[in-house]
């Protein structure tokens, strides 16, 4: 599902990830002159590779090609911090590192947020179903019905992206600095 | 810890990992005439970085280093299948999926054996104290005295790559084919 292709046409670029054991979602988020877009968005299936190496292996080289292709500035990850059990999570947190490995190996500072804080930023509702935050997604970056993807990993991939957006084009004050410190040091105009 | 770092005097390398969050241990096992011998160990010590992102990055860049070094032909990495609590394991899922990327990224097979595996390979008991499996590495494989390291990651590592030597040299049979077409397949001249 692709928009427009051409990396330079933008001043940043996101891409988001909703990893799976078998799907696994992304995103390509675009912002021009502070307005966000969506560049593309799709999902790499796992489940037709029998071994877990295959797995880890595709989703290493679909990142990496996904990565070269549209060169983002940023990695978002929507990691969920609690599973049902510690095979899920072992399996799942695999995935997670492999994805951040593909970012690590070309320089690419990760973020990951909670899919209730993603849904939050989305829809105003932490609680919102996968359904909504789709909706959500369609009007906010105008995305017209047959560019978007029926798979909810996709927009939940995208949704990752675009919360991350707002979250760093928060100001800082309304982010709260941790310290005077570092509020001095970031403003120092404000500073009599 | 090094003895020999000419990787061409060596029929087969084998590096063994075993990941964790604190601290990495590796072993780089080499193969010459069917004898193993230890060509090198050592741990990656992650405590010093304050974000989970620069450990993993450092994992990915120092295995990356290790297997450009060594040029080993497989991993083994010792990958316990059960753990504390679901967000330990997902910590370490994402420890060994950056391990498992760095292989995968140089098209090196993995392997992984569970700890319990890997004791009654070096030890003869399943339920082993790690220094007991260190004293046996030190017999099995002549390490001297000066050239054991005092981290028992280290060894677990080597311990990882051993049980693997052990477990890829035991003849086809012994292992037990999956089916007669696979055993079939592997020993054409035994069929008549």
């Amino acid at each position: 599902m692709e928009r427009n292709n051409a990396v330079s046409d933008w001043d940043r670029i996101i891409i988001g990830v909703d990893p799976g054991t078998n799907v696994m979602g992304y995103g390509i988020l675009g912002v021009k002159r502070g307005k966000p877009a969506m560049i593309a968005m799709g999902v790499i299936k796992l489940s037709r590779f029998d071994s877990h190496y295959k797995r880890l292996g595709h989703i290493f080289s679909r990142i990496t090609g996904i990565i070269e292709q549209y060169l983002p500035d940023e990695m978002a990850i929507e990691a969920p911090f609690f599973g049902k059990n510690v095979q899920s999570m072992l399996k799942l947190g695999r995935a997670q590192g492999v994805a951040i490995a593909a970012a690590i190996s070309r320089d690419i500072p990760i973020v990951e947020y909670e899919p209730r804080k993603i849904k939050m930023a989305i829809t105003g509702n932490g609680a919102a179903a996968k359904e909504q935050v789709q909706e959500m997604l369609k009007r906010i970056l105008n995305i017209s019905k047959e560019n978007i993807l029926p798979e909810l990993d996709a927009t939940d991939a995208l949704g990752a992206a675009l919360c991350h957006f707002y979250e760093s084009s928060k100001p800082e004050i309304a982010k709260g600095p941790k310290s005077w410190k570092e509020f001095i040091a970031k403003n120092p105009s404000r500073v009599k």
